[in-house]
């Protein structure tokens, strides 16, 4: 089974295209959209989201992510992790060192493999899909064993104190995780601050609050309000969150 | 097959987590994406939606509808519903009531079944794809039986002379059925009002007129236009029909 | 496996439908959605970019097109192109003449089977589904092979000087093809020009250029902005390119 997980929307060929590729290697793949509306051209922020997802996904799944905005750069190597036993196929920028960084066991390939035809602004379709494909039928690519130490994601904290997504009912993602926070703690934002509360209907209509989401991640919301809006949050803004 | 339809919207990772948790239970289940921009939190505009659209699905298929504003608030009971010959998995919400309605058979349960670690927003993920998932294989997962009369559908009328969903050209889809109404009938907008035709084609450029779409329900267009915004429509707004 | 490429939009249940559709003929059927956001009723600019596709299709795959500003019409034939050796399904309307223009070999069908029910406004769903599933597992529909020279597709020019399409980064497709520029060629835009560039990164920030996409064809770009927006083009708008 693979998992998409990009930046490209679902608007144009792009995905449709990405699909195409896959099964021209394996025509009995099972594929599954996780998103196509990861931060644009933001490993940073992605690489929080996509660790924030994996929990749920089946161990023997394969994930293929795209955000990319060094496509065409050839410093930018492509890429095979192996954590905790599942592989993951995508470039060399940061996103999946979340992921590594909270792995038990982790392992890395440089992919060697190039097809006919590499384009220089759709490695997705043309790099990435296939030895997806390969790798998820059991089939090997090119591959070259790199040394852990060389990727840097030790250096990559396993939370982030920012805003790394807002939904499209404009509820605020942040990379801080439920597991490392206490329900008295309170987010300042700009002037004004929210509180926990558990959900949606336990606090007045309009009023802002932090939860935990399905996901596990801190999340700023209002009820039946847009939290994005009312407190003029977009990915990359800071998150104080403090204990008072 | 599983016949998704929700408000979830195709941003996020949402739908795409909906999908791997039918997957996790079940990696042979056929799963089609019928419609995720349900009104949003609007079980009853959705639930007349959700109507029209059955008569074109196979007779074997599961259809796992979330359209679920009340998720997190223990009153609300999941559900599943046999309707003549087919299964229905969602929150007891109204989201069945017209097809319960109509249907010539209808059975309803109360989903006992419950996941470790059910979040307290994502019922969809956690609860309701996974049963559809078991019962797609065949499988049972623990259910008690509810008294038809509990459910409270008998109260519904069949069709709502309201408007009932926007589509992404601006046509207006009410809740009243071709079958109900006569070619000679008028629909009041206002100060404006407009008269029966077949297609598009029939009326000139910008020119409004009602006629029965694909699904079988009275649909207010503009030919070459918008009729949301020609008329200033939106969801939940009433549709007066006369005999002139 | 069938490729799906229509201008349905994401949003409703359009695309659940032709799904749908598909499956209640063929529950084995792959389908791949290649794209959904095709120039909404323009069959010209949408032949142009399907035509751009099919180079990374799988040969047996086929590809059911709905682009059909027709629907309804009695005069627009229902049809089936072989090109190549791979079907095409859809309304004849232009949007397969660009892919027959350029084939080595082209058949064409009328479609004569007809659903029970067909409806005047759907039938992408009620006829071109059905009909691309029973190609697809070989079966045959009732269909009358037509003279090719009836298709008029000869008069079509293998490249359109137009703006073809729009993505959703603002990068502007047109239908020109790489391989029949030459790179020192320029694009003139109103009182401005762009000349080629290989990647984004090969210009500074803002900065607008033109170069091969990743499916051959001429596209307008600016580094980290919206080639769209900057030089004010939509689809139709025509494209001057030349020799200094």
């Amino acid at each position: 089974m693979i998992l998409l997980f990009t930046d490209y929307g679902w608007q144009g060929a792009y995905v449709g295209q990405l699909k195409t590729a896959i099964y021209n290697v394996s025509r009995s793949a099972a594929v599954i959209d996780l998103q196509h509306d990861a931060p644009v051209f933001d490993s940073r922020a992605s690489a929080y989201l996509l660790a924030s997802l994996v929990d749920f996904i089946p161990a023997d799944a394969l994930i293929l992510a795209v955000v990319d905005p060094g496509v065409g750069n050839a410093a930018r190597r492509p890429l095979v992790m192996k954590a905790d036993g599942r592989y993951y196929v995508g470039p060399d920028n940061g996103l999946f060192n979340v992921i590594a960084r909270v792995a038990k066991s982790v392992e890395f390939w440089r992919i060697d493999w190039q097809p006919t035809g590499l384009t220089k602004t759709f490695h997705g379709r043309d790099l990435f899909a296939p030895v997806a494909a390969m790798l998820d039928q059991g089939d090997r690519p090119e591959l070259t064993r790199l040394v852990v130490e060389d990727i840097g994601f030790a250096d990559w904290s396993a939370e982030l104190a920012e805003v790394i997504y807002v939904d499209n009912f404009g509820n605020v993602i942040t990379g801080l995780k439920g597991l490392s926070v206490s329900t008295d703690m309170r987010i300042h934002l700009d002037e004004r601050e929210v509180g926990f509360a558990e959900t949606f209907s336990a606090v007045g209509e309009g009023e802002g609050f932090w939860h935990i989401n399905a996901n596990g991640l801190v999340e700023i919301a209002v009820n039946q309000g847009t939290a994005a809006l009312a407190y003029n949050l977009k990915i990359g803004d800071p998150v104080y969150m403090y204990q008072p």
